[in-house]
């Protein structure tokens, strides 16, 4: 046998890091018999908090490393990206706890409290992921949760042929029209600088460059999308349904907020045109949403007030009904502009038989305006094909996997510190170091122009990944890339150069644009067959929550792998978030709902990259991913998931049932006999003592439960509270 | 019974007109029985001359009129639209015949000449379609021979999954994006007016507009167009394929030409770069096509072609290889702007498994370039589905009927009068009578700049049309606009008011965008339910030829109707022209080989018609239009059309066959026994002396034929030529 693999099991916080406390040790204790090591690393807040100020090792910081090396293997649970608020309570309750720290200095005054701040400033926002996530990324559904969805399918409700929702995109001026690109020739440094009418030059940024990296410039018209809303406003009007917008503001932090703020401006035309000048006194920002005024409206006479109201009143009479985020509290489409995040929006509206929900509640067909082509068209396709074909049947329906290129900050999800809006009507351009035009756009003041940097090495691993991906399925592998679009162009260049460097024997694949990779994925999902796509990162996020809601449900249960550029695996669980709610619904009446079903879904994989990593010789750690494979497929068809409500089965219990089916089909698999062997009293000691386990664990439901902390938990009390069982505990305990 | 209804059989020139003579008498004296008169109208070239001076009556006048009275029942046969040498032809011929006819005056002096001219020139060029043609379009494939393609399908190629051909169409810059559209709302005269950037006016025409009626304008942008040309030229060579370009310079006679024009500049641009002087001083007009250039380059000095020539063949080496015309004789898609005719193109294209020919003669995929997106969205829908869902199967398919938005030169197709090349930079506005700007474009120097004018009682009289045939087929209608396109939204308002005035009790109908409303029909087509498109004039052309080429292989085979406007009917045939290739062989060795049966099918229909124009009580009438339609059945099921060569079966045996099938089908019906009991005797000796007829047909074969003319043929000898069997004409006549 080869070298002994490491899966690393990550310290998180809040209902995963739990759940953790009773799950780590079953996982631990079934796979040393393996061979196979657990170890666990702090990513929580607290603990980042308490490594920054020396309390313990830097973990993040190990882990950082580690991903550069081959032997990485990491089961990445959700934790919090934490806000100011969330870092200031972390704080408070470390230093409850005796830990001398510094209070978070908001105005930093010294150079001390400079320092102390700079160090807090990295437990701040989401500092995991960029550390983490250095590869692609492979998304699929695991066969344990299709099969489920396939016997217990998900309503999807039906839609009528006379449907007249349709996909709004514009027909120019957009980023799609303006894109250029150029693959970077050499090593070095380009700037982005804005020219004026004069011919003032004016350096917007400046950043670093590698050969091979490929580098795009675009730009949207504001003119003509304003033109458009006005259009497709009209059109919902005249056809009497809801309108509504479907952007990413959470991901494109500084352009979608922007098409959002002229959707308001166009929807709301009257309320500007009435009003302008109290709008502009108070402080109104559209790109806010409409939620902003709210907040400012106080700011005028009460007079003032209501006439701005009545205006408002009028508007709605007016205008199409909006699209509502939630009617009974009169949330609209237009309130926040996070509200409505287009990669779970469209597949809502599309669940929902392509329908929104109107002001009052009502359903109705709406218009589903997705301003830029690039993507837009693809969603088009879908939703027509909904309407002449009719809704999916999630017991029929294939699966749609997905290889997407995410690693560096890939393409437009990288590109906020390269968007900018010129001052004035004139040029932007991209200069080298040489002072070569690179390209340049002729823009209007205000437009949003937008640029993606997209390394070398992760395209080609990209590449590298889908091929693989293919060989491994035998299933049809399809790059969505548009030979008349700029950056695609680029990349459909570097993609056949890679293809040809490997053995292509067995492996199907296609390039086709947006819109005929999605017809050509649709034909074969209806018919139940599987496919591969291979997108850029926008379509990997878009299209990893579209196939995933149709085919289960969720894309909370899809799998989420990031195969690392240097060879190794994180597997990330947990697209619900680490859920506040269930701790403080634990430690009120000791009842926890976190569902492990990610983590184990996550550990699956992350057994078989061991496997690999042991030199692909050591069969018993495959024979412990099959089985565990087939113990989710048990827990999820036996309905052991845990429940809502105090008294019913919870996390503790649900996790009692996945290891009682892991040992049940560890003790049944007659690949290796010697591990049955093993596992057979197990089985037969968790089958025996079912009555009393469950009982031990439901006897503490009701009651509150002390765990020592909220951010950072005591590990004795926390166990203690996760682990009520003590038959259970014996059990896993003396594997 | 009522009055007693009038079929007008129209007198025409070539081929048709001599099976006319043979198939005329048979006609007549069948349904003579029925109580319908027929009744020949003289349109030939040779008979609009002889009106125009005086030798016999005006028909074309009378039919002129005719069509504006609800008792218009009129079968068109294909005519001659005459071109200059073909009238003198005509002239010399009638003077050689004693007719006391003046030479055609080419450059008239006196006033007399002129009055000559005058009326010479109202014989040349297409001029019975517009007088005749009162009325929408309604063009379907008639049952017989769509049940003929099903027992007889015609060889579809197969398509590849990794098909390589696309749709490409432009991004931006195009007549779909800048198109702005106005409902006239009261009688009067607007004008067209360009403003140069100096604010000077010059007006560039000036028509008369009625209240309800559509104007449209829209330009194309040259710059825009060209970058799609050099982008899509790219990439065909890219992914070495090859690059065709589909328009319709035939009829979009001023603006197709320019853009084909503008393939040319691209995709030669080397040549212009090179010897720019020189086209230029030759004249070379690439709107012209390529062959202009061959046809001027004998201008220049031997080594100046010779250059020339060097550069053409460069030019192919590096350019993607283009689409062949004949790739024999090395005429390519871009040698004359009339030679890839779209609605004709693609369909080829597509029965050919999606490939065109290239210039070896190699058949491989090909960009089907199609710069305007009003309508390239629909072929690239069609293509695509072809693409995942495979070749269309003739024995499977349902078939797709159209009702086209035709009358009163509708749409683009009545644009040329109305269509400018701004001579600067500048503004093209229409302004009404008291000088209010309905609408105004920014144009460039020589962008294309057209203008639509749909009249208000042309477009209710289609969607009367529309739903009359829904109600008579119980079959959906797709109205394929688009809400987001100027032009249809206004067509779209009528649409609604006019469904409004209709009991729409079973009538099922859409409003779908052409992409949408291709996707639509394609799912039924393909399921084998049938569809009826409708249409503005754009869209009847392309897709009157698209689905029956698919359905039966040829579009000749449709029934193309005007159902007028007054409440008449004009069946049109012949899509092949007039033959004068059948003419020569026929006067050569004594064999014709048109084919009537378009003839049959329009008469089928007249006959229908008939029976409702004399008061939908003569059910004898539909008696004899269900007998005629089951003998047509039987006709190509038994394959007695027209043979190509001598001694074969011909035009003159192939009504033989026809009059038998009818003398049988008339004698077996039992709806009317006396109508049978007329039949059954004349059935009887029809098929008892089969033979005798046949060899005394077979026998005038393989020798020269004298009709006395070409133009105006003797109708004496023509008679004698076309009816060569005593026993069949004694059969005919003494019905």
């Amino acid at each position: 046998m080869a070298k002994k693999p490491t899966i690393i099991w990550t310290k998180v916080d809040e209902a995963p890091a739990l759940a953790t406390y009773s799950l780590y040790p079953i996982m631990k204790n079934f796979v040393k018999h393996a061979g196979v090591e657990l170890e666990q690393r702090d990513i929580s807040l607290a603990g980042r908090i308490l490594a920054q100020f020396g309390y313990q090792p830097d973990d993040l910081a190990y882990l950082g490393e580690l991903v550069w090396k081959p032997e990485a293997n990491i089961v990445k649970l959700p934790n919090i990206s934490a806000s100011v608020p969330q870092l200031i309570e972390a704080i408070k309750e470390l230093q409850s706890q005796g830990y001398d720290l510094p209070d978070y200095p908001e105005n930093p005054q010294t150079e001390e409290e400079k320092e102390i701040k700079a160090k807090y400033d990295k437990c701040v926002g989401s500092v995991v992921n960029p550390v983490l996530r250095q590869g692609n990324s492979d998304r699929r559904i695991a066969p344990p949760v299709k099969n489920y969805a396939k016997k217990h399918p998900h309503k999807m409700r039906d839609v009528s042929p006379k449907s007249e929702s349709y996909v709004a995109y514009m027909k120019s001026g957009d980023f799609y029209e303006h894109e250029k690109s150029v693959t970077i020739k050499k090593d070095g440094k380009i700037r982005y600088e804005f020219v004026d009418k004069d011919g003032n030059v004016q350096v917007l940024k400046e950043i670093e460059v590698g050969m091979g990296d490929v580098i795009d410039g675009t730009f949207m018209s504001r003119r003509k999308l304003k033109e458009f809303f006005e259009e497709v406003i009209n059109d919902a009007k005249d056809k009497d349904i809801l309108f509504s917008l479907h952007v990413k503001a959470t991901m494109m932090k500084v352009s979608d907020p922007a098409i959002f703020g002229d959707a308001i401006r166009v929807y709301y035309k009257k309320l500007f045109e009435k009003h302008g000048k109290e709008l502009e006194e108070i402080g109104f920002d559209p790109n806010k949403g409409l939620i902003d005024l709210e907040n400012k409206l106080s700011k005028l006479s009460p007079e003032k007030q209501e006439e701005i109201k009545k205006t408002l009143e009028e508007i709605y009479k007016e205008q199409p009904r909006l699209y509502m985020v939630d009617s009974d509290r009169g949330i609209t489409n237009l309130h926040r502009p996070n509200d409505v995040i287009i990669d779970a929006s469209i597949p809502a509206v599309i669940k929902n038989g392509l329908q929104g929900w109107g002001p009052s509640g009502e359903t109705d067909d709406c218009v589903i305006t997705v301003p830029d082509r690039s993507y837009a068209t693809m969603y088009s396709e879908i939703v027509e094909d909904i309407k002449v074909r009719g809704q999916f049947d999630p017991t029929k329906v294939g699966t749609v996997q997905n290889i997407g290129l995410m690693a560096m900050k890939a393409e437009e999800y990288g590109s906020h510190d390269k968007t900018f809006f010129p001052p004035a009507d004139g040029k932007i351009r991209i200069v080298d170091e040489e002072g070569n035009v690179l390209m340049e756009h002729e823009v209007e003041k205000d437009d949003i122009y937008r640029s993606c940097h997209t390394k070398d090495i992760a395209i080609r691993d990209w590449v590298k990944l889908a091929v693989n991906r293919a060989k491994e399925t035998g299933l049809p592998i399809v790059f969505w890339l548009d030979s008349l679009r700029a950056h695609d162009r680029q990349l459909i260049e570097k993609v056949k150069e890679e293809l040809n460097k490997y053995d292509l024997e067995g492996v199907e694949y296609y390039i086709k644009p947006p819109r005929e990779a999605m017809k050509f994925t649709l034909e074969r999902f209806r018919k139940g067959l599987d496919t591969i796509s291979v997108t850029g990162n926008v379509l990997r996020d878009y299209l990893t929550d579209l196939f995933p809601i149709i085919e289960v449900g969720t894309s909370a249960r899809a799998l989420s792998i990031v195969p690392l550029i240097a060879g190794g695996g994180l597997f990330e669980t947990g697209a619900g978030g680490s859920a506040p709610k269930h701790v403080q619904q634990f430690v009120k009446e000791g009842h926890l709902r976190w569902d492990s079903l990610g983590e184990f879904l996550a550990f699956v994989e992350a057994l078989k990259l061991a496997y690999k990593q042991a030199g692909s010789e050591n069969e018993r750690i495959l024979v412990m991913a099959e089985t565990l494979s087939k113990a989710v497929e048990r827990y999820l068809d036996n309905d052991k998931t845990p429940k809502r409500k105090v008294g019913q089965l919870d996390t503790r219990g649900s996790h009692y049932w996945l290891a009682r089916y892991w040992a049940e089909e560890l003790a049944a698999q007659t690949k290796d006999a010697e591990l049955a062997k093993i596992f057979e009293p197990v089985a037969a000691k968790l089958i025996e003592n079912e009555e009393k386990i469950l009982s031990e664990i439901a006897a503490t439901e009701g009651s509150p439960k002390d765990i020592g902390g909220y951010y950072h938990p005591d590990d004795e009390k926390a166990t203690a509270a996760m682990r009520p069982s003590k038959t259970f505990n014996e059990i896993i305990d003396n594997l």
